[in-house]
């Protein structure tokens, strides 16, 4: 008989299968503590368990969350040290005993979602990012801002052969994010839907998605460059909000503009990416009676503010909407895959990642900054 | 040929049929200015356009919104002079030329929806509450505290012969309107459903009517009296929340409590009929992952205030619902006669309609009263 | 006083107001017996109700119904003598005096469904074609192919100004039939849908509404110029059957080659169109699990057979898609107004109407007749 | 190192752990053919891989798929050698390395669903029994007809401690079973549900949960015993076939008759529960416009037939309903553990199984079987 920790240890080695050749080491950026120093450096390759796979992570999009898993803002706490990213794309180089639905050289995503326990209220009916022991890569699971990350088999994504490692990375969050956004707004081919922060990145996303699903798209952004981005990415009609005094009467007049060129009634839905609060609260005025505002975006301490009479009056919905789950993951990678959705990036390296986290501070990141793990 | 005023006042009077005798004028309840005195005196009987029925109402439900009509302090025009008044239950003594669906003689009610265009986006997906024309009873539509009043055939409710005329007045708003919200929240037979304000006059109707729908039902109300009114009603579990400490503390016990008593998770939906600002936000608190918030009551300015990230991470939903529908009517009422749903009302004068408003201002009223239209 | 006879006539006479010179007979096609002579003659221009409007038809569409109106071959008795018809677009000439959602001189149309009860369980929830009371044009009520017709002026399209009326009729029933059936399959943009019989009349149309609601579709039908006109319309995969031998072998090869088309899965949805008996049966066999199969077209006497042990198991839903309501009508036209879906019509006199019947009845029909009122 | 041998032999031994004695054989119903002798016997305990959890079944539900298992006449092939059963009940006492959701001890259920591969387009959506890679207890995987059973952990069903685990077996598979389709029905609390079939084994659970659903039941079935099972249950009118001539006649009148209780318009939904063949076409005829037909019982070669002109006028669905997902379970468990639902049983032991399936060839059982698998 063996002890149960050679038992431990052996187990730990062989039980996962792989014909890659799997180093011991590898380079990822890491943090000690919230707001802490971004090392690049060599860290260990991370072992999957029986239900996980190990993935090479080719490139990964940077997210604004990823700032605030490295700052730490949340009411939510994340694992230190940590290795952030959760919008790995690679390939699967290994996968433990129990995986049955990647193969080893499938191409695969990592996202927000590591894993969850498919087993409570939320994991039977689809809420899997409910889950009350929902693993979140980046936050309590070491992401994707390493060259080897591993992901619970059964949430990771399955990306199909031939796919632009680089172009899909993006989509694992930002794309699932915002086309989960539109289903929350339960829209019919043909209504109208505002985005509000429609030329920016997670818009400019919407407003491709928007448009593949039929819908006309108004957007709100401000100034001509957002409007040419806009107009590039099929949508409709632009509201530019720098064109409009900062006082009520301002805020009065580009309402009834809203409502006048969606049929005189406002947007039957409208997806909140912008991160202004005071957008908002203006949504629930220009949105159509018995129309669905959708939040996305979560500005630290931000509070949404509805005046009760209106809710009511107009059956209003504001509904949240967090991360998508695995149907519509697949369904947002499948919008990517036939064409219909592009994604802008820029790609560095990953040792760049600290400086893009300062661009990303400073606001003046445009698009979508995506990491080559290579250098 | 006739002139065209002689023509207008011919058809007037014969453009709809009757057997009964109807007089030119009768008694009934009436105000010149917002918050002016009420008169209980004599005024014509109104005469119904051809698509409308004419009722001799018996006993008309006394509500809230009443009063708000009453003192104009809502953010909605109402017509001057009004008479007040939309749970009226009679008889119908004369109806115009179009009307196929009532038959003199047939009982029917007068609901706070009494007519809409019937033609536009929300009337076609039987949304006739959000209808821009809507037209309503004791608001731009003279009510039911007069003893004939005229109501929309098609939007009148159908009420079965036999039914006592007093205890269903209240089911034509109160009853449908708690019925609505609980088809808002959309439930499945099961699940859990807070009700705050759960021993008021509408929460009384709303646990009976949760009950019946196979719901677990939490109420939330102050005090032995309530405790046990909600236990008649059927409730399951009551929290008095006068018996928790008024700091953050006392409402972190709360919230806890109530997530212990629904499997620990929450109720899947609150439904709102207190008038309380603060207990809105503090539903957000308490709802389960994915639930949902129904607003009823309409607090004169009161906010709903939802923290974004709390909203967005456990994706909530915030619906506000308005009045029932026809179908919501027709619903309502067959619970009420089925024996599912009782009204505990108090049956005075349509002359002492002045003092129950100043009882209703003053917070004293208990239970629901109705007016008797005959003294 | 004036006698009740009296009154009647005289609110015959001026319960509806118009701007417009009407006559008092005009020309239509009228039969009196079912599979009886067409009469192209001189009528009486009827008189619409306080409810009605009175249009002033242009065009009307033949549709195959009104071939089964006038040959009597459904269950469900037909007025006699008949004006059938019911593609209509005009001119509102006239209307009752409770009409306020039409002006004259508004374009409006005349649909399948006349006039509802408005009242019943039905109507309450938009299934007004499900009322019992229903009124068809063309069928229980004198339709379109007459240049003045009644219709109920809630049920009445409306029709945007400067729309060509003579394109626009098809859309008034083909084209809403075929966008009800779509919604009715309730598939999610991005999903795929089978169309049997998809470069036929309402084949086509519902190609191009399939494709501006964000499906994939995949087309079934026969011959090398259907495959073109499916493509013209923006379908993805044709499915040609006279490729196939007629023998189970051909059968089963079709099924896969349809499967191998839409994921391996088979279609999300399978919209059936063509008046195939067998078609219907085989398309259970190819939807892809916890799909949908919608029926549309009613061939005389025939029956949809399914295998109850597939029906479970792959838990799927045959479903009857009838006419579209006052919301689907609205959007059907939408669609239309924004130049997404195109109707290719044939334009000839009314009084031809005898001879498109028997083109039709001998299968020659390519594409939509379109009758003009004036010839 | 190891030779590869080794270490599988190594891992099966080590890879769960239990604080049980569980022993390497056991006694339980095994065949080699299908028809052939139903051996009860030693047999080996099985091995739970990573994923799964062993059970010590102590009681076992009969249900009429164990019949075709046996058989093999269903178009699915089943495994072979093969212990048949899907509704047992009895205590975790191995789990393997993978396991989170179930502790040693815990009571756990077996249903007809073992396993499915979470990651299809099926198992994302909440559809595990539509999974092509359903692995089905008592069909390709051993089932609850012996006294340790392996499942998969994330699809066992959970039982509360304290759970009478012989009163609960049928309720893992035919409580499951008709829950499910009542919410394949969707039905509003309130509306007619008729339930053909009604006081048999499924039938008469099918009516204890409509009722705890807030729906009106009316049940059909044939004579005195079965209209007093149906009153005990809750059912609310009972529609006794023997009563009506076999022929036309007696057709029209029983559907005449189950109209006038169902408001004149038919039932919202019907349950076929029954297996027969004519009662699944007759319910199309007698269920309300846009109501809901499910099919649930599968008799071998059935086929389920449909007017197409009435499938579409009256706009019906038919809509196969198979087995329960896991929140289906949860949910059909919560009824049953708050007293709503009583299956009432008859428990033999599990030696006597050829017996019982004897029995239920001859058609005649009565009520459900439950086995003892200690004798």
């Amino acid at each position: 008989m063996f002890s149960s920790t050679f038992k431990r240890q052996l187990i730990k080695s062989i039980r996962f299968q792989s014909t890659f050749t799997i180093p011991k080491t590898q380079m990822g950026v890491i943090f000690e503590t919230h707001g802490g120093p971004l090392h690049y450096k060599e860290i260990p390759v991370p072992i999957p368990k029986s239900t996980e796979i190990l993935i090479n992570v080719k490139y990964s999009g940077v997210c604004h969350t990823d700032l605030h898993a490295w700052k730490g803002d949340w009411p939510l706490p994340a694992k230190l040290p940590l290795v952030g990213g959760h919008e790995g794309a690679g390939i699967v180089v290994a996968k433990g005993s129990a995986v049955k639905n990647f193969e080893i050289g499938d191409l695969a995503g990592i996202k927000w979602l590591n894993g969850s326990c498919m087993s409570c209220e939320f994991c039977e009916q689809g809420d899997e990012s409910n889950c009350e022991h929902a693993d979140l890569s980046g936050y309590t699971h070491d992401g994707s801002f390493q060259q080897y990350a591993t992901a619970d088999a059964i949430q990771a994504a399955k990306i199909p052969n031939g796919t632009d490692l680089a172009q899909v990375a993006p989509i694992l969050c930002a794309g699932v994010t915002v086309y989960k956004a539109l289903k929350t707004a339960d829209l019919r081919a043909g209504q109208w839907v505002a985005i509000s922060g429609a030329a920016g990145g997670l818009g400019s996303l919407a407003v491709q998605y928007a448009k593949a699903m039929g819908l006309r798209v108004l957007g709100i952004d401000g100034g001509e460059g957002k409007k040419e981005l806009f107009t590039k990415c099929g949508g409709d009609v632009f509201i530019d909000f720098t064109k409009y005094s900062r006082d009520e009467n301002g805020n009065e007049k580009m309402i009834n503009d809203i409502k006048i060129a969606t049929n005189g009634l406002g947007p039957h839905g409208v997806i909140n990416v912008s991160v202004s609060e005071s957008a908002i609260s203006q949504s629930c005025s220009y949105v159509r009676s018995t129309g669905k505002v959708v939040l996305v975006g979560m500005p630290s301490g931000a509070i949404c503010k509805s005046d009760v009479f209106q809710h009511v009056v107009k059956s209003l919905q504001i509904k949240g909407s967090y991360v998508g789950n695995r149907a519509d993951t697949r369904e947002a990678l499948e919008f990517f895959n036939d064409g219909k959705v592009k994604s802008p990036i820029k790609v560095v390296g990953l040792s760049k990642l600290p400086e893009i986290y300062e661009l990303m501070e400073q606001g003046k990141i445009l698009g979508r900054y995506v990491v080559d793990t290579a250098y």
